[in-house]
């Protein structure tokens, strides 16, 4: 597996493996990978001839009060484990090297990106936006693999390679979880064992929705009422239950065959997300 | 030439030529060919070996008192000048099939989009960023050819394609201007006989302003007053008129090696824009 650093060279590899005839995938990441990360790589590997994997922790996204300093980062490791899962490229640009100036143009995405987690976290999904473009542009890749656990992110990186006509295809991939059901997250790092207990509960809510729903229930505000309890019993703090169409992300009061329990909830000082879907045709959620 | 409507059909002609080894070059225009668009299909025919010539009038970039149902159109003329002119491609989607429903993603370009033209023309900016990152998502150009005549709006896209990493050059075009020094617009058009006479009153300051600064004067407020005088006297009611940094757009006090002088004016209901280098450096203006 190569490294590279340097957009100049990226470019080159990719118009090299374009040359070739090879249809090349991309999978955007900040790192710091676990079995999530490693399931969109094999995601990736079955759907292009070539896997280039990026790794930028992007200022952009985070607000001023947020982790940026202390995200987790380990560029050996992640080395390793992309190597031993047959990526081709790691191209992990340094800040300087994405930003060399303060950028003028941003790719914003509207309303989609205001709600849920863009309500705590204003200008975040104009960042991902705008450094999923650049990527893009520096790649051309002809298919681009992110997680669903960041539902929000995949609507909104979904549509706006709609409405630019970016000449990708977007693929999301479900959410990988722990044993007791926790999604993988790089944040779960800074969880105490005490915090991340207590973090099982969030898959537990879910579960939860998808029984109600399962026996029956159609109204959103029970179910989020349900949901709340269980984070709340078992000492989260929420900081959002939502019930929304999968597609456009608008709220809903009744559940459909289109809608998606979104969760986001605090243990201690880290915040962790979560979702599903609601209906029986939605995939089971472990364990 | 090929008229091509469908994005689908434009990107696959696109991609057989990149097969063939082509270097493509995209001259994006709204249509209502006149010297200058021609001039642009010159240059980029001497910049790739294939042509696509993009035909759009773009709602996005119209506010919502301006032009754009009175905007000149006529494809059948258009189709003929840009054969005739050697265009492989005339790229003329319909609304429809650029905006299928309201766009949710911008291309935002900040400060640089809210002076100068922006300051009257908000959100201008923001919807010709836009429909270009289209254009070249669609088309996906090694080239870009841009005439000068809207200078910031070159400025303001060399910015995009290098903030957001667009794999294409951005080439800018010289003014072509009417025997009487008018620079060429398809909004001329819409002036009367006494209007259009007129009108060549911005030019004729333009070269005011280059004469005083071969004869050493360097002071902005001077020039300007100069030019305003200029305009004033011929009947035309100037919006702004700038002296910036052709690099950036920063307004400057004193004239440099980079300094570029825009005017907007209004001769009755019709905005004219120009714009001319100041140093002996930039080409002479005409007549």
């Amino acid at each position: 597996m190569e490294l590279i650093t340097d957009i100049t060279a990226m470019r080159s590899w990719c118009a090299a493996a374009r040359r070739a005839g090879g249809r090349i995938a991309l999978v955007p990441t900040m790192g710091y990978f676990h079995a999530g990360h490693l399931a969109l790589m094999d995601r990736a590997r079955s759907l292009a001839d070539r896997v280039v994997v990026s790794l930028f922790v992007n200022p952009l996204q985070f607000g001023p009060t947020e982790d940026l300093d202390r995200y987790p980062r380990d560029l050996e490791r992640d080395q390793r484990l992309a190597g031993e899962r047959g990526v081709d490229v790691l191209f992990a640009p340094a800040v300087e090297t994405m930003y060399p100036s303060e950028t003028a143009t941003r790719v914003v995405v509207g309303e989609l990106g205001t709600r849920l987690c863009g309500a705590s976290r204003p200008g975040h999904f104009d960042g991902v936006a705008t450094v999923v473009a650049k990527l893009f542009h520096i790649v051309g890749p002809d298919v681009a693999v992110f997680g669903e656990k960041d539902f929000q992110q995949l609507v909104i990186l979904r549509r706006m390679a709609a409405d630019l006509d970016f000449p990708v295809t977007i693929v999301g991939h479900p959410v990988v979880r722990e044993p007791d059901g926790l999604a993988m997250s790089s944040r779960n790092t800074y969880l105490s064992p005490e915090e991340r207990r207590r973090a099982a509960a969030i898959s537990r809510g879910l579960r939860r929705a998808r029984e109600l729903v399962a026996g029956g229930e159609r109204r959103v505000e029970a179910i989020a009422t349900a949901v709340e309890a269980v984070l709340t019993d078992a000492g989260l703090r929420s900081e959002y239950v939502a019930v929304v169409d999968s597609a456009t992300l608008a709220p809903q009061h009744k559940v459909t065959q289109r809608s998606r329990l979104l969760v986001a909830a605090w243990a201690g000082a880290t915040r962790l997300i979560d979702n599903c879907a609601l209906t029986p045709s939605g995939e089971v959620i472990a364990p």
